[in-house]
């Protein structure tokens, strides 16, 4: 089984971009994974994999993708892998990793080992189609935020821009994000200092129904 | 790997009911499905089983659900199970099945092998949710339908009665279902003669994004 981790961090030269958990195994990059044990379900593996390779323990929102199966997707032993999306909230440290393990930019990723490439693309996928429709960005953002922190949050994970008035309208209007009555620091631009929001749920919903298709109460 | 394959049918006692198909093996009603071969993908091997235990070959949507690891699911042999969703339209015969399936009323289930009952349950929870901001009725669809035909189908996969007028104005809106310009035949009721839809695709897409995530053009 492997696991595409992603968590939305600073990059120096592009302000904050979504960036994806490596392993390096055998000189090569790769996601973070491997066996199942035999009293293992596949998301303990996930969780225990991440804790050796990386350290990693804290994932707000770990779920299953697809399972990748071409006979041919990894030479001479038939191996089947199980794929995992997880997401790490913006302010959860998560520097101490190993020597063999990295955050990478995912607009910039190296050469990764058999089909890691499409598990991450696969994974980027998920997540971006998520974010249209549930409440998923719970798992990447902050405990409360601004408006614009969240939009760059949105935009990180999409790969273009979103605007925050329209954004803040949306989600409120859908009971994803509430205000928390309180305020941020003034932003680099100066101004008034911003209103800050948080999650109303810390767990996947979604959150985008078609009206007429609920059940009845 | 195991499918639950779902089709609305006739039911005798109950008008129009969502089905799934079951096979029995070894005494014991299961899910269709069995080993993975060598050169199998995962979605080849669903279809091959289907094809071999059920003669199901027209199935109009396949999509992976999850993977069930519980290490005690199966006694003795430890077994990991890839599951699938299949979709068949009303309107594809399917009644030629061998002998050894059946197509069983979801909720008269008889008890089933494993954790097949639990499948059968994701199975269907995936299908109403995806009911819900998906074109993805257009697999359990006839080419052609009345709106009340379209609402009966809706109602039987949601388990909950669905009004024909609004279910027209959100589908019609999203542009998920498009008039034919053909009117079909005047139900047992009497009246006008229907005006008869069909789905603008035969694909899985999310029909339902927020606007404002949507990428730019």
């Amino acid at each position: 089984m492997l696991t595409a981790v992603f968590q939305v961090r600073e990059c120096d030269d592009a302000g904050h971009t979504l960036h994806v958990l490596l392993a390096r195994r055998d000189e090569e990059w790769s996601l973070p994974g491997g066996a199942i044990g035999d009293r293992d379900t596949l998301s303990t593996a996930a969780q225990r994999h991440l804790a050796e390779q990386a350290r990693l323990t804290r994932v707000a929102h770990l779920e299953q993708l697809s399972v990748f199966s071409d006979p041919d997707r990894v030479p001479e032993t038939r191996t089947i892998a199980s794929t995992f999306l997880g997401l790490v909230p913006r302010d959860i440290p998560t520097d101490a990793t190993s020597n063999d393990a990295a955050w990478v930019n995912v607009t910039a990723l190296p050469p990764l080992a058999f089909d890691h490439a499409q598990i991450v693309h696969q994974a980027r996928r998920r997540l971006a189609a998520k974010l249209s429709y549930t409440n998923i960005a719970f798992a990447l953002a902050p405990g409360t935020f601004s408006m614009s922190e969240l939009s760059e949050i949105y935009g990180s994970a999409l790969g273009y821009t979103v605007d925050a008035t329209n954004l803040l309208r949306i989600l409120s209007r859908r009971g994803v994000v509430v205000a928390t009555g309180t305020v941020g620091r003034t932003g680099r631009a100066g101004g008034r200092p911003p209103s800050l929001y948080a999650f109303a749920d810390a767990s996947l919903r979604v959150t985008d129904e078609f009206a007429t298709l609920r059940p009845p109460l």
